[in-house]
């Protein structure tokens, strides 16, 4: 994959950059021009949860780009400042309102093509609370044969929902590693 | 965690940036002042391996800082256009020079403090060709008596090794996830 080159100028000085490999070093970086600072560009992760209440799944609709209005597993990029646990709670709570007890880690799916890492936690809805925030029109709890199958927003969302499925049914949860092309 | 504030320019347009609260966000992201391009700062991933020959594992003892001169499992920052798998493979072969047959991933540890998620993967080596590169002093292999474990550069490579003895001696490998503060 290319280096997106999307830095233009340096964060320290704000000079030009320009996009050339660094001494022991074997790929492109944007190096100022004028202070010679180094500026790296790294995947990024995106941490969720699958929650649950009884044979139920909860999704939420998106009221944000991309794919707005398609549904989704309650996730979003890990900030700093939080563990990949503590990350999928916050998006839990941040895009359904939901009160969670964290389960094991379910799924870690690398999207190579668009630089991320996506990681799904399994967890058990405390209660029916639910309070959408500005990101979802609307959260509400699937039985599997309700699932919105074709209206889903991502492949990562997909696989973690078909895995979950997959693994009830066998009624043994494991870890699933994998990469979404 | 407080935010680092390491972005005092905008690395589209080079003007001054505010670290401020965007619309619909809650936390304080660097703005600029000039085109309003918003600077996310977000957990970086080290991916490596726990390389083993019979009964001993492959170490690195560091070329650079932080750390340099201590002992480490080899392991770099994950980077864009590679999964966590092939990241943990370029990064052995850059360090050690090994040839290797990745198996599953063995540690995940969160260490908040800095930012960063460690990913190490248990690997098989192929042979005992050694070709340490820039970064590594030496690399040897080390029986679980010999680990030089006041000498090891990072608890995520402490953990790791404690975690796969244990497992050995258990004669069953398992994920660990963890936290490491």
């Amino acid at each position: 994959m290319p280096l997106p080159r999307r830095i233009q100028h340096c964060r320290v000085c704000g000079a030009a950059t320009a996009y050339r490999i660094p001494p022991d070093d074997n790929r492109e970086r944007a190096i100022c021009s004028a202070c010679g600072e180094i500026h790296y560009e790294n995947p990024l992760n995106v941490v969720g949860t699958v929650p649950v209440w009884g044979d139920q799944v909860l999704l939420c609709r998106r009221n944000i780009e991309p794919r707005f209005g398609f549904w989704t597993l309650p996730a979003g990029f890990m900030e700093l400042g939080e563990s990949t646990a503590e990350g999928a709670i916050r998006e839990t709570a941040e895009e359904a309102g939901a009160n969670i007890e964290l389960l094991e880690l379910f799924t870690m799916l690398n999207v190579v093509r668009v630089g991320q890492v996506h990681f799904y936690y399994r967890a058990r809805m405390c209660d029916l609370t639910l309070a959408p925030g500005p990101e979802t029109i609307e959260a509400r709890l699937f039985r599997e044969d309700e699932i919105p199958w074709e209206e889903l927003a991502f492949r990562t969302v997909r696989q973690t929902l078909e895995h979950y499925f997959a693994d009830r049914r066998a009624g043994n949860f494991a870890l699933h590693v994998g990469d979404v092309s």
